[in-house]
């Protein structure tokens, strides 16, 4: 077993542990497929920010980007499902996704300001778990796929900050993203049993 | 006023009138703002077909590239708006959208097949209006985008079509058409008082 530094992400909390590597690393196939989902889901994610502030022009021009290059990471990690003969299909989701959701308060406009941290961490969580995929990969091909998607989600998660700081004070986002960044890391702290990019 | 012959698309049972033609073009600030939700909203019916069938890999595959194709058009509707001094914003839908949902059976396998028809016949309807602004607007770089996205509409009825195909018998795909495309005609025949792509 070899620790390599792992991508620190000053917003995160805490770091993943070892224990996930070791799980998804055991689990590739799954983690693979669970990674297209995540990519659909995020075009998602963006897609109904368009859809629910249709007057904010910045966030829907920066959303539109985030959300078709989401939709370019799908197709090519369904490629990848395709060269190992893993079939696409249906995945229960861990607990984190619901568990961050719940954190977004209904009342706006702090539904607007959760809604964009929340999605700034999870791309933050992505960033840093796609990174760790990238250092510990067996096939240097797949390794190399990773490194190259990290870039991309690291520019989402400054997107969904620049946002955030777009339409709010900093000391407002500053606090919000300290709660909502301790829930988190708390969500993550017991590594759930199916393994996942999130689990 | 003049008339041009209005591409003629085997699929829809009535062409659209005239007097859509006008009111189109005596209100086209409205319409091009329509048109930005419109593609919008054809990339997140793509997106949750993906979201509802993630077994049916050619589907899939398919929507994925509807889906990146809706939001490139978007993008490039929402760069005329602003070259035009449009604001974005949200704009109330017409009868059409929701009197086709109520159209897609609820039960499976139903629900696919009324899904990918009802989506196809949009995209062929959305193929015929825009091709008539083509033919029509006075602006002759607005009416050249217009011709441009035209090609790609087709090719989204088409693939519509070709996923109905290959989940379906042709009968039953050429029957139910039949009945759908009936109804999309009829749900036009009143032009609605407020000016849309599907007014």
């Amino acid at each position: 077993m070899h620790f390599a530094t792992p991508p620190v992400i000053n917003t995160l909390k805490q770091p993943t542990s070892w224990a996930w590597v070791e799980q998804a690393l055991a689990n590739l196939d799954t983690i693979l497929l669970d990674h297209s989902h995540c990519e659909r889901k995020a075009a998602g994610v963006a897609l109904n920010l368009m859809f629910r502030y249709p007057s904010n022009t910045q966030m829907v021009r920066m959303l539109t980007a985030i959300a078709r290059e989401e939709l370019e990471h799908f197709e090519q990690v369904n490629q990848w499902l395709e060269r190992r003969d893993i079939p696409l299909g249906p995945l229960s989701s861990p607990p984190y996704g619901a568990g961050l959701k719940a954190q977004v308060r209904s009342k706006e406009p702090e539904r607007l300001l959760d809604s964009l941290l929340v999605s700034g961490l999870v791309e933050a969580r992505s960033h840093e778990r796609l990174g760790l995929l990238a250092a510990h990969l067996p096939d240097p091909e797949l390794a190399d796929f990773y490194r190259g998607l990290m870039a991309s989600e690291a520019r989402h998660y400054g997107t969904y900050w620049i946002l955030a700081h777009t339409y709010f004070d900093n000391d407002i986002v500053t606090r919000r993203l300290e709660e909502l960044a301790i829930m988190e890391s708390e969500l993550l702290t017991n590594l759930h049993p199916e393994p996942r990019v999130h689990s």
